[in-house]
């Protein structure tokens, strides 16, 4: 039975490795590429290929960066005294995005969750104690998803952090902006009751 | 505001250039490929700069092919004389996955789709005419997806093809294999009872 080119199905088991895309997605996106200019393939290609050759991983909040300490780490006007812990490089650009926050970060690398066999060992959380010592952290903001690994991790870095004595708060939970009352559901309804403060 | 590092922006902007992807999906990509090993980049990167390099059009059917004419053009087995119509190369390989017909095929590129832009100028239409008279065709099955840009091609293309006296034959169109019969479209229902066969 003849099958797609050997150049053709090479590519498209390279996209269907991919976390997500299934062999048909796969598909689709290299006959896609077949009729993009050979410019724009060779531009994706050696981006591919070089990824990782100028990509370090910051020591102080372990984000990926073209410098060590990252740009963000490095920011003399930032407070390096507040630090904002998240789990992965994407939440921390995401509260970047809204322009506000002034303190540093430091990234897990992912969230307990013994199912999926990640535990405490497996993330930057010595680090973060060291890092809170070390450096006099003042407030610890727990930035991480309101599902089971992020209040795993939420409860664990309290109770871990607790004894060093400095403010360790968690992000609001309540109503997204935007929704109905109607739609919510009790579990978020219930923490945005708890929440509820004075006008 | 800092954004990510410009080697993996760069890559992000890639992945969402493509059909389907959008920036979350493109991010979450370039998250999992950074914790790849360098060599799985390089041999990704050097697929698809290299992707283009081999692949020709084999002349008489349109496929995509390392040869021309390609494999299944240049098999001396197969019978010239039966040509299946098909919109795209995907379309090609699921016929060939059924591992039972014996003839050649011819590949327009698309289907007719005016809001699309698409009229039969820019589908191989005029070279199935000259194939049809050059190769003696003495049928044509048109394997074309049941939608209405698939439709309009099929009416087309038998308005086109008449005149020139071969057969010209269509999928039949009915009940897929293990649906629930309470569960079908009244269309497919009325398209199976009008294909209804003796048994």
């Amino acid at each position: 039975m003849p099958n797609y080119s050997p150049s053709i199905q090479d590519l498209i088991n390279q996209f269907s490795a991919l976390p997500g895309l299934g062999p048909k997605t796969a598909q689709r996106l290299v006959f896609y590429l077949l009729k993009q200019p050979k410019e724009n393939l060779e531009k994706f290609g050696l981006g591919l290929q070089h990824l990782k050759d100028k990509i370090v991983i910051c020591r102080q909040c372990h984000n990926f960066s073209e410098s060590d300490p990252c740009l963000i780490c490095g920011d003399k006007r930032r407070n390096p005294r507040v630090v904002c812990v998240v789990a992965k490089p994407q939440d921390m650009i995401a509260l970047e995005k809204i322009n506000d926050y002034q303190g540093l970060y430091h990234i897990l690398g992912g969230a307990i969750d013994p199912l999926e066999g990640i535990t405490p060992a497996e993330l930057k959380i010595k680090e973060l104690t060291e890092r809170v010592q070390k450096d006099g952290v003042l407030e610890i903001i727990l930035a991480l998803s309101s599902d089971l690994p992020g209040e795993t991790t939420i409860l664990y870095l309290t109770k871990l952090l607790k004894p060093l004595k400095i403010k360790i708060t968690r992000l609001a939970q309540g109503l997204p902006i935007g929704s109905d009352l109607e739609y919510a559901d009790e579990v978020t309804l219930s923490s945005a009751l708890k929440g509820r403060r004075e006008l």
